[in-house]
């Protein structure tokens, strides 16, 4: 056996194990009775610790090395996989055990002081543990290398291969674009949509609704679920096993129903895997950027047009026939498109929903080159968002304490949020590209409730291509660019432009 | 550490692995999407192989070794787990990976053969595979080892120490008084319910009473769950997350109910086991046997009696008020108890299923000593159940090919369904000596749905006592007796003669 073929024949173990914790963490979530939460963390522990250990093994940083070596380029997946397994092994190598182990420690801690200081709405009660947080981030940064910012080195856990370099002209558009057309908004006239509240929505007619436009546009559930749990996700165990969940609310139905098309997005990307590559790196979805980008596409691009309004009204007429008599597709567009500044990043709309990004991305930045002292973090956070959107937090809760993120060590996490916005927008305007011709649109597809030809589009050029690519080759191959804000930017002010009449 | 201790240890990654493979075996039978089945294969044997190669570990057998020499027997827990630690590595080692991987072969070959025969309704399309398998047995049992009969490797396999010297007197016990019961009942008027029939019962009633009536007699759902699946069980993972299943049947609920209260049954035994003995193999339900003493117990001593149903009448009427219009509990009661030789071991009553049981155990007796040539089968299974039971089959799909056990190599393993009935009319006897007193029986318990004294009374002297005794050991130190007939065979008597107004 080659040096490469022994490799893959480990790393087939390791993706087994990663497949089972998949499976084990969507029923933690969504079946296992409360009382089984201590064993099953055992579960959890055993497996994440034989994959480590596997990882780890000397015998596989020597047969990296030698496959390397032998390799000719030639071969993309074999090149790809060997990216990405060069970088899983120094990943892991680089933190010696004992730092580990003070990071999971740190975590544990942290989260509960987390969420004492949001339910007491005191700042002070994390103070400390956010301080050592970053302290413990930075020490991350500096074990796993960088070449230019220290925070490099933590954006590319979460999107392999990003920098401030590539994220700061990507905000800076978003930026220059989005504040203006959302104080326009707030001097426009207000969008009534006092019909939504007038019936309660019944979580059995959210489920079925549900059900067929996740069916309807395309996931496959021969070969994946639908359930509820508390924080709606995409999981399970590998691209024949995609479980996505969804919550329901009798109040409002948006969040249960473009929640489902969000997490069928995620879904759609997991089953078009591509299959020849099946317990091989490359076989893997790329990242989290572009996961947001499939999951946004679906959820906002398709799911919020008008286009789609229009082919699904006569579904949600059959669901909720009390709710929507007399609504058009024109006023269900307008109500799941409302644009109002708020203090909630997850609560938020599509064209302000980049700026809590935004905000949190420049507060991370300054955090971790000590720019910005840890004392003046909660006021520097709400200076900011009355700066960009125009509105102060009253309080800690609904200010710096919002996200977990932080708590659990998460920084560099959320600038992929507002990727997956951009890539959304890029992919579907290259998919226009090749698609679209004089006289037919997708919307003319989508108003039809025919979505096969968008989705082949990012089975092709997105969903087989795994991650043999890094994610801004992938979007380059795709699209002609490299990342670029002005796709998403023109897409917002098109259709926001035209809801609240801005011109 | 001492040897012990690093041993136990080691059997701490076992049994995690058992613990994980739990649950996926309940979501492949319950939750998995169709199309999810290869990849969950792999999954379950990547498991299985880790769980294998740790447990035929030459450290394994040296610790163990160490550890045997230094017990002192004073520790009953200690002598327990190492009595079922070398009895898993011997049963473990003692067979060579060519045989394992040559028997899971043919396993996979026969139950193709098996299926496609019974439902041709054509012996011969499985009668080689079925030799071959015979041939592979014997030699398993070869492996094993064993003192007096070959087959007693067999049945030690599925209850440890069991074999036919034991076997045989209990079986004859029971074979002479059931078989002129029976015959007295088909002598007897028809026992009318009509009643049952002029509805249909909703599947949402047929849940909610499953749920109530599990939850009445003591199962945790908080630690457990109950949903629906093909072919009922009660898996999971571990006594926090024990999970039973039923199926649902709207002409006729008893199969669903009283397939709840069987799982039922075993999903207390489980919830039941000790807890300071988690991750000890002394810490598990006591073999096959045991098992479905438990089961047995909750769906036919209790449920099936007239207090339950006095008791329960009221739950029926509730959840289907229209097909419980005017029965009476008695009405319920004769019902559920009807006895009716039938050539379908699954469809049998209380009263002939052992008949059924037995019917196997001579058959296997035979053909593992080789008494019984492969080609005299079929007949020979007739030729019994005309002489047992009064009956005979008119073709090979409901006589000789009704069952997958042996397309599966599980040989010795029938008699432990026999075992379940006798223990558990053995263990009640046992704890109403403990329990009643002049003036009160466990019957006054239930009829006002009180059956906490019983459940506790098999929480002390089953469940909490694992299996740190073997099976045969258990039941003598519960009942004071070694597993007789007695009990089983005058409970039946007493019920069935009541009802068919035998005197």
């Amino acid at each position: 056996m080659s040096a490469y073929d022994s490799l893959m024949a480990k790393q087939k173990d390791i993706e087994t194990i990663g497949q089972i914790s998949g499976l084990l963490g969507w029923d933690q979530e969504v079946m296992m009775p409360p009382k089984a939460a201590p064993l099953r963390a055992e579960q959890m522990a055993w497996l994440s610790k034989t994959r480590h250990r596997l990882m780890i093994d000397p015998e596989m940083g020597e047969l990296l090395a030698q496959a390397e070596n032998e390799d000719d380029g030639k071969d993309s997946v074999r090149s790809g996989n060997l990216r990405l397994m060069r970088d899983a092994y120094d990943k892991a190598t680089k933190q010696p055990s004992e730092f580990v182990v003070r990071m999971a420690r740190h975590k544990s801690k942290s989260i509960i002081s987390w969420t004492e200081a949001r339910e007491k709405n005191d700042f002070s009660i994390f103070r400390d543990d956010l301080a050592t947080m970053i302290d413990l981030v930075r020490e991350l940064a500096d074990l796993l290398g960088y070449e230019n910012e220290k925070y490099d080195a933590l954006l590319d856990l979460y999107e392999s291969g990003l920098t401030v370099a590539r994220l700061d002209p990507l905000f800076a558009g978003l930026r220059d674009s989005s504040v203006p057309l959302i104080q326009s908004v707030n001097q426009s006239e207000d969008n009534s949509n006092d019909w939504v509240y007038l019936h309660e929505w019944s979580v059995e007619g959210q489920q079925k609704l549900s059900h067929a436009l996740s069916e309807a546009v395309g996931f496959d559930f021969q070969a994946g679920r639908r359930d509820e749990s508390t924080h709606p996700f995409c999981g399970g165990s590998n691209p024949d096993d995609v479980r996505w969940t969804t919550r329901y609310d009798v109040k409002e139905p948006w969040g249960a129903i473009f929640g489902a098309l969000h997490e069928t997005g995620h879904a759609l990307y997991e089953q078009g895997r591509p299959r020849n590559l099946d317990f091989e790196p490359s076989g893997h979805a790329n990242g989290l950027g572009v996961h947001e980008s499939q999951s946004r596409l679906w959820e906002n691009q398709v799911g919020r047009s008008l286009a789609f309004c229009e082919w699904s009204l006569p579904m949600w007429k059959e669901y909720f026939p009390k709710n929507m008599e007399g609504v058009t597709a024109e006023m269900l567009w307008r109500a799941i498109n409302q644009v109002e500044p708020s203090l909630i990043r997850v609560e938020s709309d599509e064209a302000t929903y980049n700026l809590h990004i935004m905000i949190r991305y420049e507060v991370e930045k300054l955090l971790i080159s000590g720019e910005l002292e840890i004392d003046d973090l909660p006021d520097a956070w709400d200076d900011m968002y009355e700066r960009y959107l125009g509105i102060r937090s009253p309080d800690r809760k609904q200010g710096v304490l919002q996200d977990i993120h932080w708590s659990m060590g998460a920084f560099g996490y959320f600038p992929t949020y507002t990727l997956g916005n951009l890539y959304s927008a890029q992919l579907l305007q290259a998919a226009r590209n090749d698609l679209e011709s004089e006289g037919h649109t997708l919307e003319d597809d989508w108003r039809k409730g025919i979505f096969t030809p968008l989705l082949d589009w990012m089975r092709t050029n997105v969903h087989h291509r795994g991650s043999i690519l890094t994610p801004a080759d992938l979007i380059e191959e795709a699209t002609g660019d490299a990342p670029i804000p002005e796709p998403f930017v023109d897409y917002l002010k098109d259709k926001i432009g035209t809801i609240y009449g801005l011109a």
